[in-house]
Formats: structure tokens, sequence, C-alpha cells
């Protein structure tokens, strides 16, 4: 079992179930399962023309989908692939047409057709007005006497629904749905076939190939191309819809055959917009995914000539989601960046205490790389040591345009000069705390307090808390005792990261995902290079 | 190349560009391609509170499918399952950040939180009010310190989207936000990895296997189980749930991980709709693709805490297609089959002369069953004779309740008859031939006039046209001359079966797949039954 499915025979009624269960109100269906599978408009007073459409399942969200105000009263349900029974339809119809009278939109295959056609033929006996159209949009094959019905069958569904909905007459929504199927060409592109339920998958397309020309029910394309981009894929298919268009503007639409990705729905409809036949799309239905094949990794394009009247029956609302709209193709709006992305640099200001204590930290840092080094090799990459001694090279770089003599913008130059020269999440969490204490002190805060804040907003935003093994673990403590000097701000490191090394359970960064054993024993670098700073400014006397 | 893009480095901007070509008026993009891939509104004014979200790209339709008058402000997106810089996530904020402020709304990866985290700090530094909430709600591992963001962020976005839109303040936006995100839980699962543009697959699931408790850029599950089927998969599910599941309704939302076709989705449903935990959903969102990992064939199942405000939040409408709506789970409605289907008998009738025909026509079908079947046999399955004859028997066998006395009745009958004792594509077409031309006969047609009608109509259902090599090429100018008498019709019929054998290219039915040479120099079975028949009525002088 490759699906969620559960028995093969039960997958039809079991997956319309699970739509209908949220649609009391508005969808019903008849109780006919398993062989009778119609699902109806429960809305409908029978004043208006039925639409009623159908064919095998595995084309969602087409047939049952498209059932809703504005578009199809009912939908006749097959197995997979497989056309329903001359009694499920005479039951959709019967369900649904009054003195109004019904259209059949069924696509080209002969299990469709005939189903339809002699359940047309059973429900004229009852006195009922029944016309069916058969649509044949797919142009895969130019000169194929018998063309496929294919995803261009919901620009039938959509016009001629919004012509049911107007109230207009059998005849006119015929006529209507007929020059539909007159103008609509369609083709599809496949980079691999769908996995048929309750049967082995045919691998038929080999990596790097495409199949061009397929139709909606895994059968082969037309033919096998070497596929290369996304580009190469749609200017193949526009090449064949270029072929068989008329002059004039055209609305497209872009289906998802089932297993594309959004991602490359999106980038197959920029290379539509970028194609030789650009010009004449003037909107576009999708890209969504309206008629699948199962998962198949494809596509299709379809063309119908546009026209006013055309454009206001594909806009014209639906009470359904499946249907994504008309939209209109035009430009990429692009707006400038924002000013504030190049931050102002503060106003330079000297300080030589400040500047000194500054130049002090970041030796310590320097000096102390092989050794912390060595240290993170123990429980991580073994880079700690570098990145904080590259980091304190370019602040020393940076002291003479750095605002000295303003501590709440020295803080937050600092933030912004190491959100720029350290790697990392540590260099990331090292400018929060900066930038985050210079707030604090903007607020009104004391330098040590702001401090605090700082390491508060870094706690956070990267979410580690004391305990997890962190240089919160020496930082938090040293910071809570700094008022009292730096001796005790030095001892408390010392404990603090100490403490680190009987944490085996690490819970923040990337000591999460290291063993027990590897930790113990062994500081965190992050809590060691704290201790080491504060003890080397109490020793150097600073 | 396995999917539909053009360059790896390419691939997130060529999408959102494709995107943004039909959304001009409704969304924008700031000029910061490649690093900075911010989409904005464009009918947005900064007096209300601005909601921004992102991350990686291969989520679609999150997050750029979600930005729209109702939910998200702007979206920033980074390069697949790859965090956005802290310059993009700024502009970002920038771009539509107001007086009334802006919530970051982020899901719980280390990447998100630091660069979103910063880039808030940054803006905070030019006075903007900026708010930040993570997203944790994966309960995968119950006691993971560090739980990922995954599909219930959407339930963040839509609740504070809606108050956003009413004008509530950012601090009312975030408390509503962080109420959401401490009530939401979810768990994935998936039967198989994606694929990650530009790498190789990884087959890290083998066939018969699941993956439970998945994140959303395709990482491992927390375990991986033995998959029997869409309930089995669900019941896991819901266990997990239930574990975390306070009492009380809940919201569920059903979420595709991309690859995973509607109708697995829906069937999925319905099994959640089934399980131990349904009397206590009250609503869903979905099924739907809305926090995808590229094609993953996998679903996701987050729940929410239900309050009549959160399913108004929830139900408010939004300008955006991605978002699936709210709907309450009920019950199927199910309504009886419509009269008809049954049909009625009609009533029997005596009339020799007809009974004797058609005993005729039948024995003459029996009698040919073998040489029928041979004829077959050269251009197809070899079944044509058989079918026929099974057929006439069982008409014999129907003559008593038939209406032989009234002929528009009659040819009804036998038309209703043969569609259900005629197996294959010749019995529907036989019986839409009889039913039409019971219908021509009700609306005033001569008996042979009206058989002709009925073979138009099967022209019209079936697709053929003369000259197809089908029974047509012998029924068609049979019936054309048969106001002439049985001897000129079986004259023209054998002119016509004849004639089929020089048909090398058949245009209908099974033949069209036969090759040339298989065709060439035999009559098709078809027409030469109907040529069969006409000559054997005249030589036994009926």
């Amino acid at each position: 079992m490759t699906q969620f499915i559960n028995a093969k025979e039960d997958l039809v009624t079991e997956a319309l179930d699970g739509v209908l269960r949220t649609e009391n109100g508005h969808l019903a269906r008849l109780d006919g399962y398993p062989h009778i599978k119609v699902v109806t408009r429960t809305d409908w007073d029978q004043s208006k023309v039925a639409l009623v459409s159908g064919g095998g399942s595995g084309h969602e969200p087409s047939h049952v989908g498209f059932v809703g105000r504005g578009m199809l009263t009912a939908a006749v349900c097959g197995d997979v692939f497989a056309s329903p029974s001359v009694d499920a339809v005479l039951a959709g119809i019967l369900a649904v047409t009054g003195k109004a009278g019904c259209l059949l939109i069924v696509k080209n295959y002969t299990g469709d057709r005939l189903n339809f056609g002699l359940a047309a033929e059973r429900a004229r006996t009852y006195g009922l007005k029944v016309n069916m159209v058969i649509v044949d949009d797919d142009i895969a094959l130019p000169d194929l006497p018998q063309a496929r019905g294919v995803a261009g069958t919901l620009f039938v569904h959509k016009v001629a629904g919004a012509m049911a909905e107007k109230g207009e007459d059998l005849e006119s929504v015929t006529k209507a749905a007929e020059q539909v199927i007159d103008g609509v060409i369609s083709i599809g592109m496949s980079l691999d076939t769908c996995k048929v339920p309750g049967s082995p998958k045919e691998n038929r397309i080999d990596l790097g190939k495409a199949e061009l020309g397929l139709g909606i029910h895994g059968e082969s394309g037309v033919e096998q191309v070497d596929f290369e981009s996304a580009q190469q894929a749609m200017t193949m298919v526009v090449g064949r819809l270029d072929a068989a268009m008329k002059s004039g503007p055209y609305v497209a639409l872009l289906n998802n055959l089932g297993g594309t990705t959004p991602l490359e729905m999106s980038i197959l409809a920029e290379e539509l917009y970028r194609s030789k036949i650009a010009r004449n799309i003037t909107g576009i239905v999708g890209p969504a995914a309206m008629m699948t094949s199962l998962d198949m990794q494809g596509f299709s394009v379809s063309l119908l000539p546009f026209s006013e009247e055309i454009k206001a029956a594909l806009a014209a609302p639906v009470e359904l989601t499946a249907w994504p709209g008309y939209k209109s193709v035009g430009t990429v709006d692009i707006r400038p960046l924002p000013d504030g992305l190049t931050p102002i640099q503060p106003m330079p200001s000297v300080h030589p205490l400040h500047r000194a204590f500054i130049e002090r930290c970041c030796e310590i840092f320097i000096a102390a790389e092989a050794d912390l080094n060595g240290l993170d090799a123990k429980s991580g990459d073994g880079d700690t040591g570098s990145t904080l001694a590259t980091a304190s090279k370019a602040l020393i770089q940076a002291l003479d345009r750095m605002p000295l003599a303003d501590l709440t913008q020295l803080y937050r130059a600092i933030g912004l000069e190491l959100s720029q020269t350290m790697g990392g999440s540590s260099g990331v969490l090292l400018a929060i705390f900066f930038t985050a204490s210079g707030d604090a002190s903007a607020g009104g805060k004391d330098p040590v307090s702001a401090l605090k804040a700082g390491l508060r907003r870094v706690q956070e935003v990267g979410g580690a808390k004391p305990g997890d093994r962190t240089m919160i673990d020496a930082l938090e403590p040293a910071l809570d005792v700094l008022i009292d000097g730096l001796e005790a701000a030095a001892k408390a490191a010392r404990k603090g990261a100490d403490f680190t090394a009987t944490i085996t359970q690490a819970k923040a960064g990337r000591a999460t995902y290291i063993s027990e054993s590897k930790l113990v024993g062994h500081n965190d670098p992050g809590a060691e290079a704290v201790a080491l700073l504060f003890e080397q400014l109490v020793s150097s006397g600073s």
C-alpha cells in the first residue's frame, strides 16, 4: 500500500463522504452506493437549466469540487478512471432536472459518451429536455479523429454555469457550451506517470524524459521528449498551442495534473507569461489543480478565445473553493526598498575609557581562540574561538567610527557591527543582545540593567533558558552581580560555566544533537568564553 | 532534472513573479531580488497592525498565498527550506509597519527565530512597535524542548489576521496570537520523502512504511511505522493528538503536505470524522494544501480549542484563494434515488407479425455467432458474434412481456432490454439506437424514419461517421433504401459491409488501435452482421 486509502472498492465512496460531511446544506448524495455515486446541489429549485457532468474519479477536484452555485448542478462519479453506469447518470439527471431541462457536459471518452448518451435517451423517454455536449479540447494529435476531453472542460463548466445561473434557457446554454468547445484547445506534459490505486506504478517515463500530449488517465503521451527545464517544457507546449491558435486574445487555464508543486506551477506560469504567445494571453485561470490525473507530476495549458462575454462568465462569482477565479495577466508591481535598510552610521565620538575596555575584551577573545576552539571541538564543530576572534578583530577595526561616548548608541552600534561581521547563530544572538541592550538603554535603563534586558531578549528569541547549556548559564549570573563589581561577576560566571559541564542534556543550540557521553565533563564553550572574559578583565585590572 | 524548474538559484524569484503577474493591484514585491524576496499587500494603509510572516520557501501556498486582506500583510521568503536574512525581514517590516505596529509570526526554527528576532531589534531602534510570536505546535516529541512550528501556524495567521483587520491594537492582536499558540497542537505523517530541488531524492522511507511526527523540511519523522491503511494512519495520528488534548470542542486543520491526492485527503478527512476524537471536532479547515513540504506525500492534523470567537475569526472573509475557509463538521445529506430508475415495464401486447419478425432477426444472429466471432478475431477480440447471440437469446425470452402492438413503445422496450442484457459499447450503442428510434416515433415519425433518427443519435453519441469502419457503413445505406423493400436494403447493406474491407484506417471503436495490415481485406464484423441480417431476411422471405 503506497497511498492513504483503505480498500480499493471503497475509496471513491469514502472520499465523497469525506467531502459531504462538511457540505451539509450545500451538497447531498443520492442513496445509491456503491454503484450510484451522484452528488447534487441541495439549494436547487429546477427553475434553471441543470448542468450535469462527471466521469471516472481520480480527477479531483473534478467533478464534485465544481458542484455548486454558478457551476455544476450534479456530478456523476465513476470509480477511478472508469465511466459511471447508465443508471448512475440517469439518476443524476432525474434528481436535478426540471422543466428548464438539463445539459450533460461529457468529456470525449468512449465510455462516458455511451453511458451519458444512453442515460440521456432514457431521460428523454420521460419527457425531460436533455442536451449533451462532448468536450474534445486535446490537440495532442492534430489529426486524431476523436480528440480527448481534458482540462478545457473547466471552461465549459464555468461558462455554461454562469449562463444557467443567469436563467438562460437550455438552447442558449447549450449553444454557449458548444461555442466554448469549438474554441478551446489544450495540451499537457508530464515528468512521471501517476500511481493508480491498487496497481503497481508504471515506470514508463525515464528520469530526464517528459511525455508531451498525454490524457488524464495515465495513458501514454503522444511522444517522449528530453526534459531540460521549465522554460523548455513550456516552450514545447506553447509551440503546439501556437500552431492551433487563431489571431486575437485568449484566456489561458493552467492546470496542475496533480503532483506538481505550487512552486513549479508558478514557475510554469511565469514561463507562459514570457513565452511567444504571451501577448495573446489576456487572462488566466489558475495555476491550480482542476482536472488532475491522480498524482501525476505534470501540467496542461488550455486556451479559449477571449471576449468580454467569456471574461464576464469566467469572472462571475461562484460558491466553491475549487474554482481559482479569473485573473488578468499584467506586470509585476515592484516597489523600492524602504529607507533604513542601510543603517545610518551614528556620529563617531570619543571616550577613551570605553574604547580601552572594548579593546581589552576583544583582545581577551582573540587570545582565547585556540582554547575555545578546542573546547568546542569536544561537543560541536570547533569554531567558537575563531568566530569570537574574527568578530573581535573586526570590532577593533571599527572603533574609530563608533559612537563611543553615547552608551545607548554604542550598544546598538556594536549589535549592528556583530550582525554584519560575526557568522552563525551566535553572531545573530550577540547582535540581538547588544541591539536590545541599546533599546533598553534608550528606554532609560542603567547600563547593567540594559544588558540584562538584552539578555532576556536573547532568551526570548533564541528560546534557551538557564540550565540549557549555553552562554546564558555564565552571562546571566555574572550580570546579576555585576553591580557588585567585576570580581563578583567573574566568580559567578566561572561557577555558571563550570556548572555547564554537568548538564548532559542540551536543550538549545547545536549541542541538542550531541550524545550525553560527549558532553559530560566539558564546559559549554560559549559559557566558558564569558567566564574567561570576566576573569581576564579582573586579572588585567580593567 | 526531475522538476519543472530552471536554475535552482532562480526558482523562488521566478515562482514569486509568476504569482505576482496576476496580482497587480493586490500584491507587490520589494525591489531587492535576489536576496530580499518580500511580498506585500498594496492595498495597505498602515493604520492597522501589520502581520509579517515568512521563512524558507517550499511550503507554498505559505506564505505568499496568505498575503491579502484578512490575513498577512507581508511575507518574507527565503530560499527553499532556508530562512530569509535579517535584511530581508527588516525590509518587510519597514515596508508595511506604521504607527499601529507590526506582529511577526515566526515558526520555531532556529534560523527563523534569529533572523526575524534580530530584524525586530533593528526595527525597534527606528522607534517601530514590533512584537514577535513563536509558533511551536508540533507535538511529535512530547518532551522536545524546542517544538517545531508547522501547519498550526495557519490558525495564528487567520486569527491574528481577523483581529488586525478589525482594527484591534498590537497588544490585543499579539495576545490573541499567543492564545492560539498556547492551544494549538499538530502532528504529521508521510509515506515518502520530498524532492528537494537540486538534490537527489532521499529514499529514506521504504515501501509499506510511514513516518510519524515529521517536520516540514523533509527531516526524518520521530518514528517509522508499518503502514496499513488510511484508517490506521489516522488512528495513529489521532492517538498522539488525543493524549495532548484537553476536554472540550476543537477545530481541526487538515493539511496536505504536498503530494497527497485530493482523493486521499478526503478519505483521511472521513477517517478523522470517524475517529475516537470525532465528537470533539466541531469544525474543520481543509483538507487542503496550506503548509506543504514540497511534494511530500503526507498530511498533518492541527487542533485548536474551539470557541465562538475562534470560529468567528476563522470564518471571517478573506480575499485570497489559498485559505479554504472554515466549515462545520456534520452529517452526510443522503437523498432517496429518484423515481424512474427502475423503468416502468410497458403493458405487454400481442402482434404476431412483429413477434415473428423479431424472432427471425434474433435467430439469424444466433446462427451467425461463429462466423461473426471469426471475423472479429481478425481485428478485435472475437466476441461480436457471441455478444449479438447472447442479446438475441435474451430478447426472444423477453417477447412475452413486450408491447408488441405499439411500435413506439416496442422500440423503447427493445432499447431497454438491450441496455440490460447486451455487454460492451455495442450494447449501449444499440440501446441508444432503439431508444432514440422510439423517441422519434413518439414524435410522429414513421417507423423507418424513426430508425434513421435513431441511427443519427448513435452517430452523435458514439462519434462515428460513415466511412469509419463501423456497422453504420452497412446500416445507414440499408435504412436509406428500406422504403424500397428488404431486397434493396440487403443489397445496400452488403455493398456497405464489403466496402469496410477497404477501409484501412479505423476512426472509431476498438479497430482504431489495430494496424492497417490487420484490417485490410476483412469486413468490419458489425457491418457484416447488418448485411447478413438483411440478406437472411430476404432469403427467408420475411
